[in-house]
């Protein structure tokens, strides 16, 4: 079982090494969601994500008991780092077992913690098969991402933090995966103020725990699907799912779209970097998943690793959802100074041309004709539309 | 004059209505440099930036001699929103000037904060000339952004702050563009600890203190040119010149690469958004500017204010400067399954295709062929060369 004394006694074994930042309000999100929003930053924490916290809790509960030898786990994600980081802390041995496919950032960031890593197969189940291999031939101790009390006890230090921030929070909004994290926070956050109402987030592509809410038995999932891979798992724990079922109070989904733009907000308004399954909460009160109106709320942003080339889609996806990349075709004579002149016009709209094609492949188009695509950056939709008329006004025909 | 006693009555204004984020140590960067660096995360603060500071003592201590009025400011960045929060605290009147050309965001970021928004002219010049004559119509009060004495004072907070977490800094790292902030800082600085050295920062491309730095006379920019446009000041202050001359240890100035690059580190490291002028002054101890190897280095991250287009721009040349993005250049044959044999050794090599383009325009290539440009997305230049040595051994000419 899991207690908020297991609980304060991990609290006290990572004080020493990992960060503990207040909780902070937003006014920004209070604003547009009409809760009084208290952002948990723990994107920010070492090796980028909470899940430090677990790993450390249960490497170094272990290490109590006499020389900690040989943990592995297999990940290809923030527990990796995790584990690394806290075998490290402990002088353990730590391998890591990850698909073949790891991004390559990933494996060297683990190793940069000290960890051995093994690149095995093309999944995460060929690696957790060979993670289990390991373990007998090296007579190591698994370290699992969730299903562990001393893991549990590890996540759930941070409703201690919060609720210390904040003791008249009305609700956390907590990401669910496998489990570990939420069942911890509200096995805690429920011992400390049992009015507190714990909501867990579920991306709609892996709904596994939302569908075993209060149900008889574990609805496992066939495939999962999100860009919140961090908490993208087909099976939750039993052990979790003991606990979820017990003390939290509710659970949603919230959409790819959603979390995609609530990544983009949090980049602008927040100045942070959040990766999916961290915004996802923020997410769900943004989206109106959670009725957070007039109630105090703690949001946690649960980590921030995200590769470059995915804060590139999120912001170029951002950046034409609102109405600042504008792309426009037009035909146009095709002959030397049809060009010149739409980009004097473009110009003098302050447009910033990032992009020019031609389309001559058209069936229909006389041969003295082409088609002329172009994309710029604009301010908004609304200089977009001025930009249109003014196209329209020197003859321009603006083609669907 | 400006002493510690004025910046220490400055703290106790400001306590109540900003963010006092504790330094927080990079591992990362500390690696990196040699150095201990201790991150001062301004951007973060409300409305984005420090500026903040130095507006809301100005006008909070005008309020304490009665009602304020009307302020105002020309300015289309961080100022403007620092005036704006402030008169909103004290009740005052806020008029923001801003050039036409101002980002949209920005103006409505002002705007949001309650302040008045006066579009005038097209550069900062004529929207400065617009704020004197509106000075005079609603016999306002001018908030100079850099020389006032009350305004070096708020900024100069950021001092008490850093020595107060961490006493035995070494040194301390404080971008410089007008040379309020870190006039403010270095006189509070050196008389909280008289060892510690207070180095400037400038950009290479508005390097007006860098010049001037201990010679008779005030040398103005006639033009600047950086990326980091809150601190692209041609003219500094002959207040802000005197103290910095008494008070700052070293002026240095660092290119726009070395700033790009370090706003992507932070990104990715520190999971943090951080503009231009604020990443400078990291961007000097990792560029080797500042010998930092052994010392303890406070680094002022003072604003966090991107355009969200300015974020996709700094990630995509970063992208392409590890390798991430690929570009290829081959000669295949103009023929129906070309392009799939193509795509598939790319597939096969887990590359991401991001665009194609077919270059039949190259005089001296014979018809029955095309050139091919594809742009894929790799983990780094290593599966970059894989996939080079791949399409050779299936005998693609690669182009340079």
């Amino acid at each position: 079982m899991l207690t908020l004394q297991d609980v304060q006694e991990a609290k006290e074994r990572l004080t020493p090494i990992i960060h503990d930042f207040p909780l902070v309000k937003s006014t920004t999100f209070s604003q547009m969601t009409g809760g009084e929003i208290y952002l948990k930053q723990e994107n920010q924490q070492k090796t980028g994500s909470f899940k430090v916290r677990g790993a450390s809790n249960k490497i170094m509960k272990m290490a109590e008991n006499g020389p900690v030898g040989t943990v592995i786990a297999s990940s290809a994600g923030n527990h990796a780092q995790g584990v690394a980081f806290a075998a490290a802390k402990t002088g353990a041995h730590a391998i890591i077992v990850m698909p073949k496919t790891a991004p390559i950032a990933k494996a060297s960031a683990t190793r940069g913690y000290g960890a051995e890593v093994v690149l095995h197969g093309s999944c995460y189940d060929e690696a957790y098969a060979k993670a289990v291999e390991l373990q007998k031939e090296y007579n190591a101790t698994f370290i699992h991402p969730f299903n562990d009390y001393d893991v549990m006890a590890g996540q759930g230090t941070l409703a201690i933090e919060m609720l210390r921030d904040q003791p008249d929070l009305d609700m956390l909004l907590i990401q669910a995966g496998g489990g570990g994290l939420i069942a911890g926070v509200a096995t805690a956050a429920k011992a400390i103020n049992p009015k507190v109402k714990v909501i867990g987030v579920q991306a709609e592509g892996a709904p596994a725990i939302y569908e075993s809410f209060h149900q008889p038995e574990i609805h496992a999932s066939k495939n999962v699907s999100t860009i919140a891979d961090g908490i993208a798992v087909k099976t939750p724990g039993d052990l979790t799912m003991e606990l979820i079922n017990r003390y939290v109070d509710q659970m949603v989904v919230v959409g790819d779209d959603d979390i995609a733009s609530t990544i983009m907000l949090l980049l602008e308004r927040s100045k942070q970097v959040v990766e999916p399954s961290g915004a996802i909460t923020l997410a769900a009160a943004l989206a109106g998943k959670v009725d957070v109106k007039g109630k105090k709320v703690g949001v946690l942003l649960s980590g921030g690793n995200i590769d470059v080339s995915f804060i590139d889609k999120v912001v170029q996806k951002g950046l034409v959802s609102r109405g600042r990349q504008l792309e426009l075709k037009t035909i146009m004579p095709d002959i030397p100074g049809s060009l010149e002149q739409m980009c004097r016009i473009l110009s003098t709209h302050n447009a910033n041309i990032l992009q020019v094609s031609h389309l001559r492949f058209q069936p229909d188009l006389p041969i003295n004709q082409t088609i002329l695509d172009v994309t710029c950056e604009v301010g908004g939709f609304e200089q977009g539309e001025e930009i249109r008329k003014a196209l329209e006004a020197y003859g321009y025909e603006i083609l669907k």
